[in-house]
């Protein structure tokens, strides 16, 4: 993975667009896109979900920034988080919906459902009644 | 959803950085960093998984770029991608995973697995022995 | 698997009683119970969720009674949809929560939820509004 | 939920054939067949699961038993352990696997995967080198 400013500067630059065409050229060197039908990626999605899943699964809770896990453990972590992100982006892709834009709209959504000083909690509305939380 | 020049210029160029950021700021300002510790900010994640799994549940196969639905209906499949995408963000960032250079990463890992012209094939493998498939 | 009358009549009689029963033995005779925490159970579920996608990730829509599949696929699909049952049985078990009677109270509430004759219709709302639909 | 011992004999015999035949009468009195394809279901069967997620996303670790969690919490968590069995057992039913029968094979292929004084350790294998595990 190296390191330097380099290598800062592109990640600092890596855009959902850029993503989204590789994801593309890659399908269409590989003629896979017939393979990619909204619900077959939403499938994809949801076992890459899963592989990200067992990571975790037998751990209890672990600390934020991950302390005590070995590097190879870090680097499959980041394979499985990438799988993710890059169905999610294949998944936008073929269903025609810019994420990016709508990243960007729902956060400016998420602003209004969660003043800074309002009394609106998600994490309270989940302890007391179990409603639905979140960034949602 | 607007349009123009000016917004297809952001579009290219929301990077993951600035969604991470924008999630920290969000995070911090309502002082909710205190509920993201990795594994509940995975269990969100799937939590969103479901919100998305249930806007195509009783569709049956759709086609790509979603030509049937309703205005209402693609801007809620935005806001579901989004959540999606923001969680992972997030969790990536209390892993201490840089998204960015993972996915780039793992891209180059793909395209070493399936060559263009070789003999693997993911879909192939899928087929005959249900063998994991996909970005992975 | 065989066939013949005695197999069936044991079909008829599983209970969820004798698979929790089961788990627990098997947990025990393993000293695995030290790694049977609800959130544990919970991350392991979804495991084998994402294993039970794979299966149908690349197929897009296949038939009810899966005519085309090989009988090495159908084995295997049996045995991803016993993990899910088999780990959700235990977080329910580990949460204290009897699932064969809550199971028969879900059905009671769907029941009056969806009438037969009634104008409420899961599927219809789903479509019109996207609201959450199905057993739920 | 009431009690007694009349219910705990009913819990006993709650078998997944007879829930089996009740979801089948379900969607039959409602004329659901039609949308009860089997990646319908799976994705349906997603989204409850997400749900689930939801109930356990910002709590951290919880205790098994669950000992602080009011009632009405639990009796929404047996709700939604109950939407993901009913969905299995759907799921099941319409791919043709006799999912009992199923589950008693994989507990015995379980059995001798991991032999009650053997070296194989599902859990340690995962901490080691991040191998999938569980009832798999």
């Amino acid at each position: 993975m190296g390191g330097g400013i380099k290598e800062e500067e592109e990640s600092l630059s890596v855009t959902l667009d850029l993503l989204k065409k590789k994801m593309d050229d890659f399908s269409k060197e590989r003629d896979w896109e017939k393979f990619h039908s909204p619900r077959n990626l939403l499938l994809a999605l949801v076992g890459e979900i899963g592989e990200l899943s067992e990571i975790f699964q037998w751990k209890g809770e672990v600390p934020k920034g991950l302390p005590d896990w070995k590097e190879e453990e870090k680097q499959h972590l980041g394979e499985e988080l990438s799988d993710v992100l890059l169905y999610l982006i294949r998944l936008s892709d073929m269903c025609g919906v810019d994420l990016g834009q709508a990243a960007l709209r729902k956060l400016q959504l998420n602003a209004l459902k969660y003043p800074v000083d309002g009394s609106s909690n998600e994490y309270e509305n989940v302890n007391n009644n179990n409603d639905t939380a979140g960034a949602d």
